[in-house]
């Protein structure tokens, strides 16, 4: 249950901005599919015309990383942020973007070890290593 | 200021468990710079040494993904944890590795998008898709 | 399922201390509807009263800000903490205090871009400008 | 101590992309004050371009709540990042804007309760009542 | 609704690592039921492996705190990080390890009122006092 | 640097409201040392007794977990939520309360697996087993 409603495609064809957003996200990813992320957005066209133009530019421009390297990251900081629908739907970009199981399994080594250590250095206020500073 | 102390080379050079553990970093990482992380946990060995054999299979051992791409996900988590210590040891890890501006610049691209899209999924409590799921 | 029993009005009804809060919660919200929040925390009628007793004087006595601002912000700080319930019980409260889509809207753009902006300045380590102080 | 160089005036006067966002900066604020945020993401112009655009549109035009409501919110979601460079910045900004001692004051009221009853309903696990409901 | 499959006994019993584990869980806690968090992790041996050695070692092992002191520490870090599913499997484990509605309703409590200060704390920026240091 | 002033014993003095406060704090924890905390909360009058009375209530009057272990718990949220001043200030808290090394490492390893398996069940989105319901 969302704390709005979710748009049907009947309700996006209807508004021009809605439309105009879920067009070239089909066109951008090759598939008819609209996750429910982007039918919630549809409530406030604003929020949805900026955050597509981000993922846009961020997860599908040619870039380096690499778009599956991106994937992982992006699931690293949703784990972190307890996001369960990103989580959800990043673990299967990531999958569709040929993600091994292996490299499953060597992603979850890293969030785990990182969020193990992360909470030593919180937890004993480590200082900076001057060695560290880029001056 | 950490809430324990940082052993010198001196303490760790005369306690074998921590001395143990600090050749191997050394050794493994082809350094002699031990950073604040591992000198305050020596105070607790089990912890030391429990974490050091951790990282040493998660970070130094051959894999997929590869290890510039491991500290790019490390730096994620570590950021969206805000471990401000991780963040900055593993930025230098990750330009040691050879992180170029252009990727960094990439990577800061997708955490601020991914903890911006979080919080949009958590403050609509988008359900999940069934198209998601793995069975 | 929570992780204990949630009182029925019955239960409630049997003890004075859980009646006694049940009751206020219902002259002061005039509504006779009581949330599972507070049917969860009967279990431990020190942590209900306490609880109460706070939400009571924070939203409900007269302040400025004004209560609706009160609920955004709380939206936006329960989103942060990825807290389900919190997220669509003040979401509700907010609609019955009269946000509007607009505002929802503009809600959902500050959350997103303050997170957004969190990530980086956390990524990056911006030392606090001195013209900040308060001194 | 930041992971990357902060931008001098003179570092952006020569850079054209850097140039126009700082002028738009000092333009859109009325200001000649740049602060550290803009002078870390000085180094990835892309990151800088897309944050500042980010900003002026939800931040600086007018809208819906008004602009020390977007404040309060701002700095609630920044305290619950444990973002150290945000609550500096944006309690500055809301003290520019306005914000009273007792303003201030209700503000921590309601992170803190917020915080407070996040907590518990997360560790209760409180299932979302069904009168929530949009539908 | 996982992110992987969740293995059943049969598929368990047919991978030498995979069964080696479960065994040994059975063994240790003296139960032949097996939690979806192991059937999930059997996805990935390493992290199982590595995952389960350690909460053998920090949970099962004689130590101090004592082993229900440890739970309710690790209740209260798993709210915080607002882990739906490690929150009620440790709350499970505290009450089976003797927690009576006294501990749990003050341990609440405190978990409630460090996240009220946690939050105080960080939106004022609060310094840290000279006395607290270890030096 | 505080995003507040932080009161000296002569402005405390000057204030009833923080006089009073400070009096009972001094005589609850029989010290006459005044943290900077509740110098900064002192801004606040109605923030600075509600916390102190919440503080005085939880923390210090006879219950069950003891003393010593609610400090333990406070640490791990306090490290969860990435609050610096709260690590140290119950660190010190803690060693006042007779905490071992041991135990301070025994706390570390349980911090670091539970947000180790916290991140694990959350990547994996592991589903509840009906096992832990307390129906």
């Amino acid at each position: 249950m969302a704390t709005v409603k979710l748009w049907t495609d009947e309700q996006a064809a209807a508004d021009p901005r809605v439309k105009a957003v879920f067009d070239d996200i089909r066109a951008v990813r090759k598939s008819d599919f609209i996750n429910n992320f982007w039918r919630a957005l549809a409530n406030q066209p604003d929020v949805l015309e900026r955050t597509w133009a981000s993922v846009r530019k961020v997860m599908f421009e040619p870039g380096a990383p690499d778009p599956l390297t991106k994937e992982l990251i992006y699931i690293g900081v949703s784990a972190t942020n307890a996001c369960t629908y990103c989580v959800h739907s990043h673990t299967a970009a990531a999958r569709a973007k040929g993600m091994t199981p292996q490299q499953h399994s060597e992603l979850l080594d890293v969030i785990a070890l990182a969020s193990h250590t992360n909470s030593l250095a919180t937890a004993l206020q480590i200082p900076v290593d001057t060695e560290f500073s880029v001056e």
